[in-house]
């Protein structure tokens, strides 16, 4: 499978892109640059939540493909994302209770990729990240998935806590993984599940860990401080489907 | 933590390294460089089992940090391996029955280090891989196993399929990760135990698959083929702690 990097550079092709409804998950405007076209550019992010980082020509010239960036680089999602109400109706259509999983703070797009491969395989309905301080559906992503991405539903929503408020009143639970917590094996991962997974380096941050029903323990029998973050997405996945499937 | 690569270019160099007992998991030869010197420097990698690959000039140009490899880039393991012999007593000191992870042929360095750090984690007392079509205990392992090589021995031996068959002797049993096995919750991972995890592309290989007393399938509900592979590690990894420790 091939997924090509939707790397756009240039003035024109960047607004192109906003103009056209693409996807942007992140805009990169050269430190001082001020004209009414990057103005109107920015604009058009603020418009759609892209994420806006100022930062200086040296950076641009270094990410730049083409050498002609003039100023402006966009990343735009290799994926559509879905809606989280898509999810929902994913595991409907199936008849099953749903089982998401929800990503707070993964900023490795190789972890991303095996997450929602896992996620896939796991049988759960989709994955939600959040807009910022996380990747978003990189072609790098895309790769690592192993094809996930073309099954898998991923939603990108601007605040986790404020989704998971939405989700509950659906009658959604959330299990966030958290060493604090009760080991795995003894929490309850059955029904209309949220999994929370927390990012590389801080875990799960406390907003969103307040409005989890349940801290699940991985229990930890060695030296190190924690396992890989698509490893404890998987490993706590598999507990779950343990419960759900009746094993 | 900082690792360093240990690359070593230069016929010197190399010979030197040979000689001082270091462990060379690779070396690379120029092809059509039959000169003494590289003869000699040939000679001794294949009395130590290092993987001998003979290589265009381009690809050692490409491989070279200081442009003066003369015909000869050899790269040295980051860790020290230790011996199965190791692994087994640092079980018998514990107390504990013996736990093993079996790599057949991890060839991706990031998933031989998470898988390392999911073998501290979870308890086990070591890793074995194999020398051949497999990544050693480079630098970029060391790094992604986030400090769970300097607890967790890895040994490196000649041929599973052998070691398997001593480790037999000596009481353990074997379950390889197999998707037409039985479900893993279903296998009895209990005592003396080594778990089998095949590499990224071919899974388990012929001959270690018919040592092993069990096969244990991760259930699979979606549509791809496959779970990464230290995801996979850490799934299995995590159904044997399950079992192993009473939950």
């Amino acid at each position: 499978m091939r997924y090509e990097e939707f790397t756009i550079e240039g003035r024109n092709a960047v607004l192109e892109a906003f103009r056209s409804g693409k996807t942007i998950d992140r805009l990169y405007v050269q430190d001082g640059c001020k004209d009414g076209p990057v103005q109107t550019i920015v604009r058009e992010a603020r418009k759609g939540d892209t994420i806006v980082s100022f930062v200086k020509k040296e950076r641009l010239d270094q990410m730049s493909e083409t050498g002609r960036h003039q100023g402006v680089i966009a990343q735009a999602a290799a994926y559509e994302y879905a809606q989280v109400e898509d999810i929902l109706a994913a595991a409907r259509e199936k008849g099953e209770e749903p089982f998401l999983f929800l990503l707070d703070g993964i900023e490795d797009p190789h972890n991303l990729g095996a997450i929602i491969r896992t996620a896939n395989l796991a049988g759960a309905h989709g994955v939600i990240i959040p807009k910022r301080r996380a990747v978003g559906l990189t072609a790098a992503v895309a790769r690592t998935s192993a094809g996930a991405l073309h099954y898998t539903p991923v939603a990108k929503v601007t605040n986790l806590s404020m989704t998971m408020e939405d989700l509950k009143k659906q009658g959604l639970w959330f299990a966030c993984a958290d060493m604090g917590g009760e080991a795995m094996y003894r929490c309850n991962l059955r029904g209309p599940l949220g999994l929370v997974i927390g990012g590389e380096g801080e875990g799960v941050s406390r907003l969103v860990r307040e409005k989890c029903d349940m801290a699940a323990a991985i229990p930890m029998y060695g030296d190190i401080d924690s396992l890989n973050a698509s490893v404890a997405a998987g490993v706590l996945a598999y507990e779950a489907v343990r419960q759900r499937r009746g094993f």
